[in-house]
């Protein structure tokens, strides 16, 4: 995943950065990454995979295996490719720090830098920041509906692909889940991994209660139970037979998960058998399908569930697969640009967003605006979401650390307005656009190469 | 994206593994891929993701340092981590050849190896066949939608990170599209690359009519203009005002992009207005949130478009982004094995399936039954699927090129009855499961160890 080639982009970035060079624009571009418009049932967004961007910002370069396999597809000239060869990232970033929520429009990343540098970039960087915001976004939405709870990406199996699958666990933990399953994240990122045992166990075994002891005695600080193989209920009574041999063995019985069927159901049982048998420390834990309705769902009833390991859907986050993020060029050689396409228009410049907070400190609004505009004629209060965060292609300093983007994202939603914290889809959250940023882009318009 | 750690696992596999450790369960496990149900809308799925399986078998091994990494944390036992760092795949591998359509229920790939092998490599098993399984059948709607189209990947973008967008583009093109703009899939895979020209190209020159010529100077071979910017007309008219010196220049216009708007509009007028201009061999392209539907619609209305670049919602599968796809334990040590998780009972045993034709060479029905049944008492006619592809470990043979995958892929989309040719949902596809397989699930349940 460190390792990803140059490569791995669209033909039409090293075709266009070679008209690029053969006209020699090397001016300055600034070009933002945006989210056009919220998707259907989602009141907020939270910005992610700003940390994995700035790694391949750092470590941009063609090898020269790379520049070669360029050569012999015979579509570029030689002066380019070796302009390729010594092509490094050398620009500005400026972004929201990981964790913070934003809206339809608010630029979460720009970049200024060489047009060659800037353009080349784009599809890898959205590659990077799109996913892991997309998921993010979705993970807060469970965290929101189970507050409390002890909730696991269990995903991996389901993400697309490698990367997917270790980047989800990073993006749900950020969001505020408690970890994953996915044991390189653990090592990578550190965040908690929490493992139980596969169906697959107990029927490699010739007895479920035999199973359930061959997995306390090897995992002994690990044991959790899986109860749905052959009978939900039975089991559970397994466990609690099995409780003080277990007990005197001195290996305690962390939890049970339950996979299928009724959940909600079988946790009441469980749990009633369970404490009869003076199990009431024991965790029950549920799986299968889950996604932020179910959660929700399960709270309401009150069902006694005290962790849910959530997978497929948050990994592919299913109700919303992608997200209409982009990244458009604002500004060349000092001049602002928009892009006019139907139904796709842009807002030209370098863009700042100012939010607001009420009395009660909650978000009570945002403004999207030419940056420095504060000292215009349109002065504006609030936090400005966007800071520095590379210069001369180096990052300004350490990022910060993931515990720190989690403890964003959890200020960020406890500031949230209750009506976007609910997982029904609210009226819009206000993003005012500035007077002088629509006068620009009027300006823009009358003025472009036509 | 070769070098996948297998640290990328979920963490129960590993203890699960230490649990076999510890009490030398190391007989033959059989497992099974297969997706339990068809989601909503499709007809049939097409298998892919046999090859980058394959790799990963034949190179599976813990490194010291991942080792290492397993040992720090302190869950498990010195001798077990000995045995990791010794751990080779060394199993059997029969599968469904790449491209195969089927059906639920039907394995895809079944792995025969010793019980710690075929419980670890579960995750990463999944996590390759699924993804590939869910894109190529999602491409292969697009292929039966738009025959004789043109039809390019240009989803990397919003792929759900690195692996996705590679593995898309291969997907894709052995479904039957035409390429992809992924350029590192031309070199990985052999897969025909195509681009054009993005917005910020057009606006970062002052004029549009001088960035189409700039364009067409530097990428004399590759030349497709983006009309859509400004005005998708006037940027036409540019191009025909451009041809003959462009033609003085021997550089010939291949063909023309629209991307936002109502394509089909835009190319009806864009075709006029190339047609009256003598540019009737210049062909259009439309790109922009399209999907299966979309094209079927452009083809109903016989819009003149050429070609169609398909991004997000095929790479992102996103009416449906994830497929039941599992992973199960069907027999140990000789002994058939079945899960009867509530929704999620499995057929147990080592199974094959039959698939027969009708005289038209039409699909005309599955049979899963158990392998070897031909010779029992319900002999069964037809294609078996499932052949063997890795034995102690490796490869039997080379694997199928990927032009064969895509052969096999077209002619069973071509044998496909017409109502599962059609996008809309039909009557499932016959499968029958044999009266000896039933047997044998009864037995199982009855000697179960409860």
């Amino acid at each position: 995943m460190d390792e990803v080639s140059p490569l791995l982009t669209d033909l039409y970035q090293l075709t266009m950065l070679q008209g690029y060079f053969d006209q020699g624009m090397e001016e300055t571009a600034l070009f933002e990454l945006f989210v056009r418009t919220l998707p259907p049932g989602r009141n907020f967004l939270m910005a992610a995979g700003l940390e994995q961007l700035l790694d391949y910002l750092e470590r941009l370069h063609f090898t020269g295996e790379e520049v070669e396999a360029l050569s012999r597809t015979g579509r570029f000239t030689p002066g380019f490719l070796t302009f390729l060869s010594q092509l490094r990232f050398t620009g500005e970033v400026d972004a929201m720090p990981e964790g913070t929520l934003f809206f339809q429009n608010e630029p979460i990343v720009r970049v200024s830098a060489p047009l060659p540098q800037a353009q080349f970039i784009e599809t890898r960087l959205i590659n990077l920041l799109h996913f892991q915001t997309l998921i993010a976004s979705k993970a807060a939405r469970m965290v929101l509906a189970a507050p409390g709870k002890l909730l696991f990406d269990f995903g991996l199996r389901r993400a697309h692909g490698a990367e997917a699958g270790l980047l989800a666990a990073r993006a749900a933990y950020l969001a505020g889940m408690s970890g994953t399953a996915t044991v390189l994240a653990e090592g990578r990122f550190g965040i908690p991994v929490f493992g139980t045992m596969a169906h697959s166990f107990i029927q490699a075994h010739d007895d479920e209660r035999e199973a359930f002891l061959h997995f306390a005695e090897s995992q002994p600080d690990n044991v959790v139970f899986l109860l749905d193989t052959y009978d939900t209920e039975a089991a559970a009574e397994k466990v609690v037979s099995l409780a003080p041999r277990l007990r005197a063995a001195g290996i305690p019985i962390r939890g049970v998960r339950l996979d299928s069927g009724d959940l909600a159901g079988h946790a009441k049982k469980v749990r009633r058998i369970l404490d009869a048998g003076g199990l009431r420390e024991v965790k029950i834990l549920a799986s299968g399908n889950l996604d932020e309705f179910a959660l929700d769902r399960f709270l309401r009833e009150q069902a006694p569930i005290d962790g849910f390991g959530v997978g497929t859907r948050l990994d592919t986050s299913a109700d919303v697969p992608y997200l209409d993020a982009v990244y458009k060029l604002q500004a060349y050689a000092g001049r602002p640009r928009r892009k006019r396409s139907e139904g796709k228009e842009t807002w030209p410049g370098r863009k700042q967003i100012y939010r607001r907070y009420d009395a009660a400190g909650r978000m009570a609004g945002d403004l999207l605006s030419l940056e420095g505009e504060r000292e215009g004629e349109e002065e504006q209060e609030g936090e400005e979401l966007i800071v520095p965060v590379m210069r001369g292609g180096r990052r300004l300093r350490p990022s910060p650390s993931l515990a720190e983007a989690r403890a964003r994202a959890a200020a960020g939603l406890s500031r949230l307005p209750d009506p976007l914290r609910r997982l029904t889809e609210a009226s819009p959250y206000p993003v005012a656009v500035s007077e002088r940023l629509r006068r620009l882009a009027e300006e823009v318009d009358r003025g472009d190469g036509l």
